[in-house]
């Protein structure tokens, strides 16, 4: 069993790494910047992740993976028309990165798209990341009346349009992308079910 | 003037930075791995970029946005309702990402996210590509009847879904994402006009 402190170390060495990945990179990052930036000894970080750097981006992507669900999860369980919880996702996603000053936007994409094909663990735990996602956003569609198919493929859409869209307001900083594609996929929504 | 043989070479090493970059990011591509690359002596990398990678970067996703510009004005020429182009274009997308067996993504986004927030020129540069790709997306659903607004509006989430799906596609290694994006683009185009 871990003791609440050393509960809390890893936890620290996770978001550390999550944070600083995402800002740049994972090449970019090292084992002494996680270090520094999570107040942990070099020596706790290879106590918690003994596979090193690999295992950091894994339990980082699993982290982002986490964040994103929780955010869909509370969004789709406060509205009640799946077309609303678009929009209001949408919201959720641009004050997040506007608050953050265009910084933090989705470590799970910015880890694994430099890495993905050199590092078999990193993507699958990417892949695992945008399958959770997908399934949440696809059972509030199939709650909501669709059928199982054209649940499962809007939802396809809605996870790459939202990572497309942020990844557009990081680099232009502004948060246009996302304004327009919540009211856009709620359009797409509604032209199946009103 | 620039010899025919200056020319070859100096394209030869922005090709190979865009090829690596995309592949593995900007902090993990060095300048030796572009010079091997592109078959080009050290020497003469320096000569065309004396600004080193950060300009090197910059001319990649240059080379990147007129790659992917050239795509949409050649599908957008070529099919007549916007609606088509949609399709047409995911599925020159989703060719390209197969044939390269997953390996080329978008040399703009994988250079920019990681680097984006430390090197203002590489973020400038991305945002150019962003307006640019925007930009004939709008002009092609401007010229098929839609009000200026609305065609810009629809140009960003077209632009934003697109890469969001083949970053997708990327990482699962399937062309799911892509094709789906096509045809609910073709949906959104079409709810405005048929």
């Amino acid at each position: 069993m871990r003791t609440k402190h050393e509960v809390g170390t890893r936890d620290r060495v996770v978001r550390a790494t999550a944070r600083l990945m995402q800002r740049q990179g994972y090449t970019g990052t090292g084992l002494k910047d996680i270090s520094r930036e999570a107040e942990a000894t070099l020596g706790s970080v290879y106590h918690f992740f003994p596979g090193g750097k690999v295992e950091l981006a894994v339990a980082a992507i699993g982290h982002g993976d986490r964040e994103f669900a929780d955010l869909l999860r509370t969004v789709m369980a406060r509205e009640d028309h799946p077309a609303d919880a678009m929009v209001a996702c949408a919201r959720e996603l641009a004050t997040g990165m506007r608050d953050s000053e265009w910084m933090d936007g989705c470590p799970v994409t910015t880890t694994a798209l430099e890495s993905a094909r050199r590092l078999p663990p990193i993507r699958d735990a990417a892949e695992r990341a945008f399958a959770n996602w997908h399934g949440i956003v696809r059972d509030k569609l199939t709650a909501a009346g669709f059928d199982d198919d054209t649940a499962s493929d809007v939802a396809h859409t809605v996870v790459s349009t939202f990572q497309g869209a942020e990844m557009t307001a990081q680099i232009t900083r502004t948060t246009t992308a996302l304004d327009l594609a919540g009211s856009h996929l709620a359009r797409l929504v509604r032209s199946y079910r009103e």
